[in-house]
């Protein structure tokens, strides 16, 4: 029970840094000040756990009472901005990051939903919100179309980290370690494959399409 | 008391599939791809329910536990995908589908409220964010200002039928039922009505009004 | 105590009033129908007080429950309609409403997480968020970046005034009175300095920066 805790624990923080960096950067391309990039990367890092722990009732969120995830945006958004030309030299910094945090939050985003008692459901969808929801604030706030609903599998990758651990939760013969892991593995894996072979969902398009905006 | 319920169930299931239906063409008109389709025609669907329930402490929010909303969103989303020549073809589908669902989920929404033991501003200012919530939040999604608080009778409309289900509730001598059915028709008309002679509410000119965006 | 509890109850109605004019007045500029304006009047006024409430599980939100809010957000906009030549006449009205709302909401936010038995970091968070919340869901709706991310001392000063309040709230030999009145000295003086000698948070500026949007 302590190790999965702890596990849970570290996934947490990694996912909050990681989305945190994702965020610093956007904000920074868009010329935001010192506090709006923090703000960026502290929404980005805890938006769609907040809106979770809204929604399972765990008040007041996790991402509001806990110093660490406050420290780590800090901290992210000190990394982002002091080390720019860094940060921008590595091949689509972003994006990883944003696969790893896409990965972590789905998984624990699921698991806090199961452990405080609500059903497979609620789960699957708070496990997608807590890894989209703070990328889809951050696109609302920088005011473009969360590029999430536009194309690329990503949400669909969180669906898929979000169903399997909801799958194993109802098969007990496998511990809750092995199902997160592999549920990391799997969403991980689905969301790199998808940039590298740029994978899309299909998108209905009208007979002769054009660009709207 | 059961027909009560029957009748609030089926009212909210009606309405939920009325604003899928509305958010997957908004969705589908903006080429976003199948997951984004699906994701707005859900969120049209259940965001304003779900504001509402995070506000009157219905915890967790009933569009997230009962898998009734998610296949009824799924539903709207695959017609409109699949039969979406048809979907087009109708007359000024969009429009009539959300004013369906602006008359059951005010209404609805209001009853919520004061089945919760709210007061009667609770229920008036939820029922209406209960109707247009989903709308709004779309439309921000799309990156667009609100049509609601732009021109039309929209959100006034859900304003009115909410306000007669809580005046019928402080007058006992009329049956909440026959309240619903009269609060629903009313909201329906003023929309229609409102939309068939373009009724606007006034809009504060400056001297020399521009289109500004 | 009751002196407290007054005290409160009249910096939180003030500093409702001032969002209200400042949303009503943003409104108005972008053409919105009477509905329009006073919704973003309300949502200016209560948007960031809701969310606080949310998250300290204040349920029902006070911005919901108590006919006063709603009643000064309608004198406001009716103020900012009826009476827009005088209100457009003031020098800068809005930038000074909204200066005198920040500090107030930052305050009263702020204390109302304490008075909840929250802790000092959900209390300097949700005092940002009560007195920028607002602010940043108006420019959502109203679709552009909010103001507050790009540039100028706005949330810096709320955060200067929410950890005045927390910081007081530890030391107890200063009555919280005095607290709430330093800090909101500092607020809005650090935010009227701050429009008057033009001071902004320093942005991380790239080699070339060129205005996106």
């Amino acid at each position: 029970m302590d190790e999965l805790h702890s596990l849970y624990y570290l996934l947490d923080l990694a996912g909050t840094f990681a989305f945190a960096i994702s965020g610093a950067t956007a904000a920074r391309k868009r010329n935001l000040d010192l506090f709006g990039i923090c703000a960026i990367a502290f929404t980005v890092a805890c938006g769609g756990g907040i809106i979770r722990d809204l929604c399972i009732g765990a008040i007041p969120p996790a991402g509001l009472t806990n110093w660490q995830y406050l420290v780590v945006s800090v901290i992210a958004t000190a990394l982002t901005v002091g080390f720019y030309p860094v940060v921008q030299q590595l091949n689509r910094p972003v994006l990883f990051f944003d696969s790893v945090g896409l990965a972590l939050f789905a998984v624990t985003g699921a698991q806090k939903a199961l452990s405080f008692g609500h059903n497979g459901e609620v789960a699957l969808l708070l496990g997608i919100t807590t890894a989209v929801g703070g990328g889809v604030i951050r696109d609302v706030l920088l005011t473009r179309v969360p590029v999430i609903l536009e194309k690329e599998i990503y949400a669909s990758a969180a669906l898929a980290g979000a169903a399997i651990v909801v799958l194993g939760h109802n098969q007990k013969w496998i511990s809750s370690d092995w199902v997160a892991i592999i549920a990391l593995i799997v969403c991980f894996s689905l969301r790199i494959l998808a940039l590298r072979f740029r994978w899309n969902l299909p998108t209905p398009t009208n007979k002769k399409p054009k660009a709207k905006k």
